[in-house]
This record gives structure tokens, sequence and C-alpha cells, in this order.
């Protein structure tokens, strides 16, 4: 059995959502054990439920609030209540739709940090043309250092080569020309780093590259990884709020994009990031998945996949010897 | 007349595009004066010809080399010249889509920067479901201080209103969340010199909304700026060939897109970029403009076109008096 603790609050159609994703991981994993959190309101309908138990929690985190002081004053709240399960060896792995900075700050201080991580960092896989890259960090962490993108690059790859079977992933740093020299002075410090690794390093990528599958892990700050993130989900609806408005004011093109509605189906699959589940927060002591503040009922139990492949390949331990042996 | 200096050998496609798109100029603004700069058997054919006069220059900055060596060892290069002709009072604006580190350098210390200005910026139009905004800065300064972002703020706020006509144009903190006190410390501390100006700043904008026209100046430091300009750029290629890809796959969809082709066409003339020619170098005693790397004849053009609308409103003056006036 893999238990999850899951938090039924987190995220902007929760609990609703939440639930029916809980619904459909217990359906298509039968080897899942759910930790329910959340209010007893909430949780009641799934008392004696077969693979189920609850862990109730009246307060909740909303979403604007500070993770800091969510922290100091909230700590009876769904997401803190799943992270100590955590902790406590009751599930074996935590997943959140809600605030992701007290997630994140949650996670550091109730789980504690792998022995070697200086900062943790929030991992997404994002699709290409070819097969998907993960880019990290996407929001834990607005100042890094070099040692932490350097860090970050590891965890990326141990990520990507122990759950998605990639050989040898090719990590490059986000950058604003692909010569080396090019970048602010935090990126030029992290080349450094790379260049005198044992690692699969290919220097650095630009932002015109990042969908051309051009790089496995792609390396940055969380200010930046944050911005390209949501700029990339911003620009993706827009374009297509763009072609709708085009094509509606001729019937021809009307009839035209209903012919390609097919092809049209398969691109949206592609390119939903709701397929990939959630985004693993990297560095601390137990399996978080990050599931995105929009989740629907697929996207819970995506991450939920997730965290059952995170248990599976044991990826704590693999990130602590990779952390331990870049650090000779 | 408005004399415009042009750089023939600046970008991927010089000089066949860059005078290409100089006779399309030509034909299309009366009241433009040409001063070409390049190479004598390239300009060869350019003599006698009415509006239009030449400045040979046997040297050319290659679009990978640096900055800081290339004006050390260059300084008959064509962009170089071009710059001292704006200086010297023979051209009123430098066009070149040239190596763009080398053009920024130039104008710096060939120019000069405008009084009171810290780091001149290169602003870029970008499209939106609306109308199109301005970011800034892409790419000329790696790291800023809080007061560039202001400066960057007050100079794309006086360009917008000036040239595009916009009425108190609302600025915006490019972020990682529209809350107060979400960003890095670049961000906060900027936030706080905004918030003590008379200009008509709206907080902070996340990467999600930057193309659904909810501000119309953006702000972000060079590094970050470049990063999405160029991810923007790229993002849109990769899902128009993933549709294309897509819509291969099956007759029916491909004889769906041909139908829809009038709004594809369409929607591909709204996001170009080479509508909007060229970026302007903000900050600078002169009118310059840099055209993009991979500039056609039709993106020249407009990037003259742009620079005539610099010269028309005498904007390097107009800069000034703004950045005086918020220093106040």
């Amino acid at each position: 059995m893999y238990r999850v603790a899951l938090d039924v609050m987190g995220g902007d159609f929760a609990p609703r959502e939440v639930l029916k994703g809980a619904e459909l991981a217990l359906k298509a994993f039968p080897e899942l054990y759910l930790i329910l959190t959340g209010p007893e309101e909430v949780l009641k309908p799934w008392e004696n439920r077969e693979r189920v138990s609850l862990c109730i929690s009246e307060e909740v985190v909303e979403m604007g609030e500070s993770p800091a002081e969510a922290f100091k004053k909230k700590r009876k709240a769904s997401i803190f209540k799943g992270l100590e399960l955590v902790k406590e060896g009751k599930a074996q792995a935590f997943v959140s739709a809600g605030n992701s900075g007290a997630v994140v700050a949650g996670s550091i201080f109730i789980l504690g940090r792998i022995k070697g991580v200086r900062r943790p960092a929030i991992a997404t896989l994002l699709p290409t043309l070819k097969e998907p890259f993960v880019l990290l960090d996407v929001g834990a962490n607005t100042e890094c250092k070099p040692i932490d993108l350097f860090q970050f690059g590891v965890m990326g790859a141990t990520f990507l080569n122990r759950i998605w079977g990639r050989e040898r992933p090719r990590i490059a740093l986000l950058s604003i020309g692909e010569e080396v020299g090019k970048g602010n002075a935090l990126v030029k410090k992290a080349h450094e780093l790379f260049l005198n690794s044992n690692l699969n390093y290919t220097g650095n990528i630009e932002g015109r590259e990042l969908y051309f599958g051009k790089a496995d892990v792609v390396v940055c700050d969380g200010f930046t990884g944050n911005i390209c993130l949501k700029l990339s989900e911003g620009l993706a609806e827009a374009i297509i709020e763009v072609l709708k408005a085009e094509v509606k004011k001729s019937p021809i093109s009307l009839l035209g994009m209903a012919l390609a509605k097919g092809a049209l189906k398969s691109f949206k699959k592609k390119s939903d990031w709701r397929e990939y589940g959630g985004a693993p927060l990297l560095g601390v002591k137990g399996a978080v998945i990050i599931a995105h503040g929009r989740s629907d009922a697929l996207a819970i139990k995506n991450a939920i996949k997730q965290a059952i492949n995170f248990i599976k390949v044991n990826l704590v331990d693999r990130l602590e010897s990779a952390i331990k042996e870049e650090s000779q």
C-alpha cells in the first residue's frame, strides 16, 4: 500500500474537485491508501470507506495568506496536519493544491531539509515538441545563490532519471544567450559549478529554445522560473483566445476549425499541465507534491499518481545520495 | 526631412533584407532621408540615389562578439559609425538589427545617457488580447537596482504616451504574485518608489496576465525581460508547430485548417513582432532603434518608421523632462 495524505481544502475548486480527484485515484490505483485532511463536515461522507482514513482539521490556510503568518497562527490547518502525518510516518507522501508558499514553509519546518540541501525547489514538468522537460525552481526561492542553482540541477536530474527513466538528463542554465559568459552574476557563477561537476551539463539555454526539447532539466532561480511558468500558461491561453476570436469572424473559418477539432483536442491534451499532475518539492525529507491552484479532479488524480511514483522509487533517499555524491 | 542612419550589416539576413527594407521605407515615407553605413562593395549600387547618402565602414561587429571587445577593437564598424553620425548631428536616429549589446554599449559611450538616467533600457512592444503593451528592460541590463526599475517605468510610460498616444499608461511591476509583498528584494524596493510617485502605478502583474492587456507598461530587470521576450517568441512558434503536426495526421483536419487559413493569417499578423518594428533604446541622448536579429525587410521598414516617430515627437527631450519631473 502507498499511503498518501491529501489536503482536501487546497486549491480554487476545493473541496469538490479534490474529492472527485480522490475518487478517481482510488479507482485507478488499487494500492493507494488515502488519508484525507480537512474539516469534519466535508469529510463525514467518507467515513468507513475502504482504503481511506480521515484526519480532521478545522483550520484552512487561505490562498493569499502569508505562509509565515499561517504557520505561526494556524498550525492545525489541513496543510500542516498533512505534513505532520508524513513526519510521523503515518503517511509516505503529501499532496496539496493549496497555498504553495505555506506548503513549502511547512515542509521545511515540519519535515526538514535533506542533508546537504541548502534550499528545496519546486520542480515542474513542461511539454516540448519532443519529450517533456523539468523546470526548477518555479517559486520556492525568490533569491538564490549559485550553489542553489547547482543543487537544483542535481535534484532535477535525479527526479527525471528515477521517475521518468531519462538517462543522463541534459542540464541547462536558463539565461539570455547561449554563449558562455552571457547572463547575470548568479548564472555565471553557477556555470562554473556545473562545469566542474560530473553532471551532463550542456551550458546555457535561451527562453526561445525552452519548448523545443533541447534540454531535460532547466535550472533558474524561483523568481525567474515562476514568471516563466505563468507566462507560458497565460500566453498559450491568449493564443487560443485570439485564434477563436479570429475564427468566429468568418463562417468558412468556423467550419474549418470544426473540422480540425480532433487535432486541436490532441494538441490541447499535449500542452495540458494537468496531465503531469503536481509539481514535486525536491529537497525536503518527505514526498511532497504541490498541485496547481486551479486543479480539477484529473489534475488531483495525476498529482496523487506523482506521489505514488515518488514513494515507489524512494526519491528522497535518491536525492540525498545524489547531493552527497556531487558535494565531494 | 527625417535623417535616419541605417546599419546595413546588422542582423541574420543582412545586408540583403536590410537593403530591401530600406527600399520599402524610402517608398513609404517621402520625408525619409537615409544614411546607410556598411562596406563599399555592398553600398556601391546605392550611390547617387535620391534621399540616400553613404557612410562607408569596412568593419562589422559579429552577432556573437563581446560588445566591450568590439567597442575597443572595431571602432570603425558600421554600428559605431552610425552612432557617430547621430552624435555629430548628421543623423537624427540610428537603426540596427546587429549585435544588440554592441548597440547598447556604443550608444552609452558615444551618445551618453540622458541627464538623470542611471541605466538606459531596451523597450519592446508586445501584442495582447487588447492593446499592445511595452515590456522593459528586455536585455540592456542583467543586474538592476530599484531606481533603475523605477526609471524604466517613467521612460516606458513616456514612450507609450508620446508615440502611441496612450493616456496615463498603467505601469506594473512583473512579479510572482499580484499581492503587495510578493517578489524578490528588487521588486519589493521598486514597489516603494512607484508608490511614492505620481505615476499611474497599478502594482504587481503576474506572468499569467501579461498577454491579457492588464497593464500598458510592464517593468522588470533585463535578465527577466529578455527571457520573457524570447520565451514568448519560442512558445508561440512551438504551439504553431504542434498544431501543424497534429493537423497533418488527418486529411479532414488538414482541410479544416485550409478553410481557417484567413483567420490564421490574421492571427499571425496580430502576434507578429515585425509589425511593431524595432525596440527603442530609452535613456541615451539620441534616437536608437534596435531591430530584431532575425529582421526581414518588413521588420526593417517598421523599425525605420519607429525611428521617424521617435524624431517627430522629440522623444529624447520628453524622456529627459519626465525623468527630471519624477526625480523631484
